[in-house]
């Protein structure tokens, strides 16, 4: 059972979704419009043994990576958080004191980003042995100043890839590490969409690792992808090896398609931006692709002349890659 | 550890909570004001062994609930839906079938409601033997022709107080029940709102037990309120009891405030509505409550004569008075 095609099936052609679902399901976030208003809203989970290793993450790191998950995504849409909701599971063994600490961190990281937290429900579990569960849902608004919201279907034909800050690595081999304390980049991507303007043309958060997150680019725009191996920013961490780089995910960076005539800056308020590949072709959908021909993958990585698959990289928070 | 104490610490004195927060957290729902439009969100919960029986309940019926339950507290508010988002966390074996359906029976749900699915997020436990949670959150918008929304904040001195339906023995015994498959008071409180106009002065949603909820509005409109326990319309189920109709919970019928002017029919829509008592006065404050003395108590239940206080009814989601 995997996340994309769960996913698939609630939003399979949903002949009902009213009008005023302007981006419909399937985006980082959907936007609906009420009376003229445009709003942008996402959900997102953190789940104890599967989001982090509860026997060794401090309860504030785990509250502050339920609100950066979520808030990651608003970067991705290159939008302006708003208010922010939560609703939590506790074990009823958790402890009034570590719950207090695990909202605190909640409160504050959502005030951190301007996404107040204005609602919020807490249920208990009926065992003691069963995980904590933190979804959060932020809503969030486009930006006044510049084309917005950027989603992952905009991607053209000779447009260049390019990632921010550097992948890999972002789980250590302890548990901790960047995947908990990552600085969702939404004051970047505001920078961006108002220095690139109309030349931003897609974008998207590294979660699953950019082999598969350019992919989902790649889906949504009906084009195809070719990235560079070499030219992948790593982390010390994994130096050398794109082919981590590329499928640790977790690492909450920005993967977006600009057209060639944008003027990308090698660096933004401090974070790097490198560009790794480019927008090739149109891509004629999953049911065209071929193991065997990189010319009908939506996404090939090419390592020193050899076609790697982008779907062979990265993971997916559903499947049993990961423990 | 018990719910109330958390959501008041998560909510204490939040000095950075924006302007644009019109209805701050503590309601059923919270608004939010973005570029003059009001928008207002709340997220709800249900999770196996906490709100359903898991060995029982047919996975339709969990999915229906996981969405009606938050829709009740769009009708609590004299609210319109506008759209949905879910984050469901699934046992690893839960099986694609199964899932299916769930999805299915939330998405026409949602649907049904008027409030579509926009946004999901799916994850998976580590774990078979962890309880599937879905979490929902609704946004909605006040009604354009009635004062909307309705908080739990508004009720006055003299205002009489409401319960729409019949009360008590919403889950069965066999864990199966209306606490499933009821109707979320989503139009009859638009009718009512339109109806009764100014004289609606605060309601809620009836989750906790009538003796709870009630409460609730009196807490929140610093007011006492008295019911009279003959006048308490308890279902067949639980004839002639109504600490079972009071306390039970799980009804998600409406208790409403009106004053003593407004226009309230004995029947809406098909729907019995019943005065069960009123607001008598002002309230002290939580510290002013003595146990041995009804009138600094926020709600007083009398039967024949004998004053019982509402804080002993009833039950929170997140305490032991359920397994």
């Amino acid at each position: 059972m995997r996340e994309f095609s769960l996913l698939e099936h609630i939003f399979a052609a949903n002949p009902t979704l009213s009008e005023c679902v302007s981006i419909p399901p399937g985006d980082d976030m959907a936007m609906v419009s009420l009376r003229g208003t445009r709003i942008i809203a996402g959900v997102d989970q953190v789940v104890a043994g599967r989001h982090y290793r509860p026997e060794v993450t401090p309860v504030e790191r785990i509250g502050r990576k339920a609100m950066t998950r979520c808030l990651s995504d608003v970067a991705a849409m290159a939008a302006w958080p708003v208010a922010s909701l939560a609703a939590v599971t506790l074990p009823p063994d958790f402890g009034e004191e570590r719950a207090r600490k695990l909202f605190d961190a909640m409160r504050a990281t959502a005030e951190q980003y301007r996404a107040p937290l204005v609602g919020g429900d807490v249920a208990f579990h009926a065992d003691p042995s069963y995980p904590l569960v933190c979804a959060v849902t932020v809503l969030a608004e486009p930006l006044a100043d510049a084309p917005s919201p950027v989603t992952r279907a905009g991607a053209r034909t000779g447009d260049r890839i390019y990632v921010t800050g550097r992948l890999g690595g972002a789980v250590g081999d302890d548990g901790l590490g960047r995947h908990l304390d990552f600085e969702p980049r939404i004051d970047l991507a505001a920078t961006l969409a108002r220095r690139l303007g109309g030349h931003l043309h897609a974008m998207i958060d590294i979660s699953d690792g950019l082999g598969r997150d350019a992919g989902h680019i790649a889906e949504q725009s009906r084009v195809r992808i070719v990235l560079d191996a070499a030219r992948i920013p790593c982390t010390t961490a994994c130096a050398g090896d794109w082919r981590r780089a590329a499928g640790d995910g977790e690492d909450y960076e920005l993967c977006f398609a600009a057209s060639a005539a944008a003027d990308v800056p090698p660096e933004l308020d401090g974070v790097g931006i490198t560009p790794v590949g480019e927008v090739v072709g149109e891509w004629g959908g999953a049911g065209a692709e071929r193991p065997d021909d990189p010319s009908t993958w939506r996404l090939t990585i090419y390592d020193a002349g050899r076609a790697v698959r982008g779907a062979e990289l990265g993971w997916e928070h559903g499947s049993n890659a990961r423990g």
